[in-house]
C-alpha cells in the first residue's frame, strides 16, 4: 500500500481581541451580529496591506477545499448569490440534508450529515494533496480542534473589543494545551497567529 | 500656569490565546490559577529572546511607578518577600487601609482606598514626568480601561488555551470600542500587542 502524506488542515477566523468572532445579536441577517463587520474590514481595504494579501492568498486561497459549518452557510447563503467567493468544494456541516447546490463562481456547496471526520473525508477525496480549510464558524473549528484533527490554527486578530457575540473558544468545550507559534504575520489593522497544533 | 504634559499611563498583562490571565481555581496561595504560570513563562526563559528582553525593558522597567490591585498584591505578598521585583512606588487600590511598606529592593507599597483616580494622581505626582503603569489584575485594568484612562494597553499574547481561568475582558464591563496597534513585537513564545487608545 502506498504511503501517502495526508494534506493539512487549517482552520482560520478573524476574532477580536475580547476573544468574539461575531458582535452580540448575530442571526440570519445579520450574520456577523452588531458591529461584527469590523472583524473584517482588513479583508476589503483598499490599497490591501502586502502582509494582508500575503496571508489571504497562502491560507484563504491555497487549500483545495473548504469546510464550514450550516449556520455559516444559512448567513451567507442569500448575500453570495452566484458568487459566494470559495470558487472550490465546499462542505457544509449540518443535520438537514440538502442537494449538492454549485454556484457560477464555481463554488460547489455539498451538504455533510455524517458528521466532522466524513466531511474532511470527502474534503480531501475533492482536493487531492493540497490543503484542507475550514472556515467557520466557532463551533465547527472547535469540534476539529478538540477532536485533534486541526494542523493549523490562522486567527487574524482584530484591536477591536465587541463586548459581546459568538466567542471563539468556549471555556466548556475547550481543553487546556500549549500551541505553537509558527509565524506571526503583522498589518497595520490586524496579526494574523499562525499556530501549529501536534498532529 | 504652566502647560505640564501628563505622563502616559499603560496597562500590560499576559492574556492566553482564549482571553485569560490565570488557570482555574485562582485563590490565594494559587495566584496564577491551574498552569497559569505559562502565562509567564516567557518573562523567564533562559535565555531571554532579544525581543522579549526589549518589550520588559521598555514597558515594564521604563514607567516611574506602578498600580496594581489589592488580589495581585495579597498573591504577591508572601512569595515576593523582600524581593517584590518592582524596585519603584507601587500603589496598591483597596477597600482595607494598610500601613505603607517598603521592601529591600526599594519597592514601595502604598495602599489606596479612594479609588482609581486618588491612586493614578499619587502615582504621578510620585514619579514626575515618567510614565505609570497598571500591572493588573484584571479587574483593575477594566476599570482604568472603561474610565478613558488608559494610554496604552500593551497585551503579552501567549499561544496557550487555558479552558478557564480570570478573564481579562468580561462582557458585562468591556464597552465596544477599537483601539489601534502602535507596534507588534513577535517573540518566539508570546506575541507583544501595543494597543493604542484615543485619550
Amino acid at each position: 500500500m502506498e504511503n501517502v502524506a495526508m494534506s493539512d488542515l487549517t482552520a482560520t477566523i478573524s476574532m477580536s481581541l475580547d476573544g468574539f468572532i461575531t458582535g452580540p445579536n448575530e442571526k440570519v441577517g445579520n450574520g456577523l451580529g452588531d458591529g461584527g463587520e469590523r472583524l473584517h474590514d482588513w479583508m476589503f481595504a483598499t490599497p490591501q496591506a502586502t502582509t494582508d494579501k500575503r496571508f489571504m492568498d497562502e491560507v484563504f486561497r491555497g487549500p483545495g477545499a473548504v469546510i464550514i459549518g450550516r449556520r455559516m452557510f444559512d448567513h451567507g447563503d442569500e448575500p453570495w448569490g452566484d458568487n459566494p467567493g470559495f470558487g472550490k468544494p465546499v462542505f457544509v456541516l449540518t443535520h438537514r440534508p440538502r442537494e449538492r447546490d454549485t454556484r457560477k463562481d464555481g463554488s460547489e456547496f455539498t451538504f455533510v450529515t455524517e458528521g466532522i471526520h466524513a466531511a474532511l473525508d470527502q474534503a480531501r477525496t475533492a482536493t487531492g494533496d493540497r490543503n484542507v480549510i475550514v472556515m467557520g464558524g466557532g463551533n465547527v473549528i472547535r469540534q476539529y480542534l478538540e477532536a485533534g484533527l486541526l494542523d493549523e490554527l490562522a486567527i487574524s486578530l482584530v484591536p477591536v473589543l465587541m463586548g459581546g457575540g459568538q466567542r471563539l473558544f468556549e471555556p466548556s468545550t475547550t481543553s487546556p494545551r500549549a500551541l505553537s507559534l509558527a509565524e506571526v504575520i503583522v498589518s497595520p489593522a490586524v496579526t494574523h497567529l499562525r499556530l501549529c497544533l501536534p498532529r
